[in-house]
């Protein structure tokens, strides 16, 4: 099996009442790979400015993460900047400088074509349907996240993307937004109508929940009593999620509810310190341990 | 093992998106009663008005309820109504009328005094204090419901009651607001020094979470596609749970859990129609498969 994520890699400025970090790497695609990493091997295409060096791609190397489809181009990464209100519910975009990831076109080395599980984070669905264009065949599990922004603005293209993937993971009010339904259940069967046949819901500080034909599985957000920073959770989660499925080649449902618990593992660690600094500490034991905690959090017998 | 409930009997007018009702009855100790009667023997403690009929007592027939604790006064009896937003997630309080409730002093019948388990519903906590001491001994386990009215104006006499109550039962906001603290895991850390030894927090469509010494467990709301009426959902929840621990005689960790999947099962029967009325017609036997989807909605292995 082998998993291949297209997205963003960035510099970020974060604040949040814990502190505050001028540039620190960043990036969906980043955040997944390296939680991804943890299970499985790492197909990573994305786009970095002349700024990104090799201190900063320190972070791919000594793990299972192959950047040759890192391409780099003339210019600045990536930048993003956000404040985290007090007790980091809320957060307003202070800038978003696209830079060389506004002509950002993503393209598949060739032997990054032949993939089992493809994870589309949140970029142009045009861009995102191109991707699985350049896959051989038809890869065993392909996910989506997107947006508020692709949901308003390129509906069509949305739609069209949506027909060929399998999992569709976004939060709460994008599940809202996309499916014009405020109860998720309901959303959850507009959503298989478009395409996907798994729906998940991220919901912070709830949690996350699974629709599919057989049901629909919860998990709860891992009680932390200090997160640092909410920056790249979701996409952490995305990364044990899929990569917990790529490295155990199955979707049935048992490993689903797995990857969903070791998704909300790898998210609960990404938030306890600020940008990706938790998840370069990370080691496996730690995932594993904390797995075996989300038991003792949900388990009952009758 | 008994258990003893004392709260409001009332009528409530509701309107949601799905109705309205004008007269309904109502009130924590209604909906606790009859949720936690499909489990063990309930004393209930009240007050109604002389509008309060044979008709509307029909309710607590032919369950395990014992209402000579429920007093008649002259007058009216207590008299709430809301309206419900468009999904149900905020409500606006239309009118409250205490009536006889205003002068509500809960005496406990000579036979309701000698109790194992206790359920403080939402009163004055100087009234809820008085029920404590009316007890014999020590109960088993007594919890305390609570909200926003008495925390901000009675904080004295609220933490004077909370010296003794084992289990503090309320919702997020009122967790919050009670211990100043927006985390609920430092929310219960300081909510333990005030008396309570377990802490319930109420999180509407997010389920419900325990904490205790033991640790965390978090169970989730049940979904469904069309809840009526939110009405009652955190009391039934309160009388499943407390129902159950009563009816087993246990308060160890295993079935501290079950009687928090109980009480979302009671919660989540109680929002599927207006008022009470869906628990009304409810069956031991649906209790026990809910209780079993609660299973698949949350079991994973490793």
């Amino acid at each position: 099996m082998s998993l291949l994520v297209v997205g963003s890699v960035a510099f970020d400025a974060i604040e949040s009442p814990y502190g505050k970090v001028d540039r620190i790497i960043g990036g969906a695609a980043t955040y997944f790979a390296v939680a991804a990493s943890f299970f499985t091997h790492v197909n990573l295409v994305g786009i970095v400015g002349d700024d990104f060096t090799e201190r900063d791609e320190a972070i791919f190397r000594g793990r299972k993460i192959d950047t040759s489809g890192l391409e780099r181009a003339p210019g600045k990464s990536f930048f993003w900047a956000g404040k985290y209100s007090e007790f980091l519910n809320e957060r307003v975009t202070l800038a978003t400088e696209l830079n060389v990831f506004a002509d950002f076109n993503p393209r598949l080395p060739e032997k990054f074509r032949k993939v089992s599980h493809v994870f589309l984070a949140n970029i142009a669905p045009d861009l995102q349907r191109s991707v699985l264009r350049q896959v051989q065949g038809t890869p065993k599990l392909a996910a989506l996240d997107t947006m508020n922004y692709w949901i308003e603005r390129t509906p069509a293209e949305l739609k069209e993307t949506l027909k060929h993937v399998d999992v569709l993971m976004i939060n709460d009010s994008e599940t809202r937004q996309l499916s014009n339904e405020h109860n998720l259940l309901r959303a959850a069967r507009h959503i298989f109508k478009m395409g996907p046949s798994t729906l998940v819901v991220k919901r912070g500080e709830y949690g996350a929940m699974l629709v599919d034909s057989k049901g629909v599985f919860c998990v709860p957000a891992f009680p932390l009593e200090e997160p640092h920073d909410p920056t790249g959770a979701g996409d952490s989660f995305a990364g044990g999620f899929m990569g917990y499925l790529a490295g155990c080649g199955q979707s049935n449902d048992a490993a689903l509810r797995r990857a969903m618990v070791y998704g909300s593992v790898l998210g609960s660690f990404a938030v306890e310190e600020f940008g990706p600094e938790r998840l370069r500490k990370l080691e496996r034991k730690e995932i594993d341990a904390r797995a075996r905690h989300f038991l003792k959090l949900t388990q009952f017998k009758l």
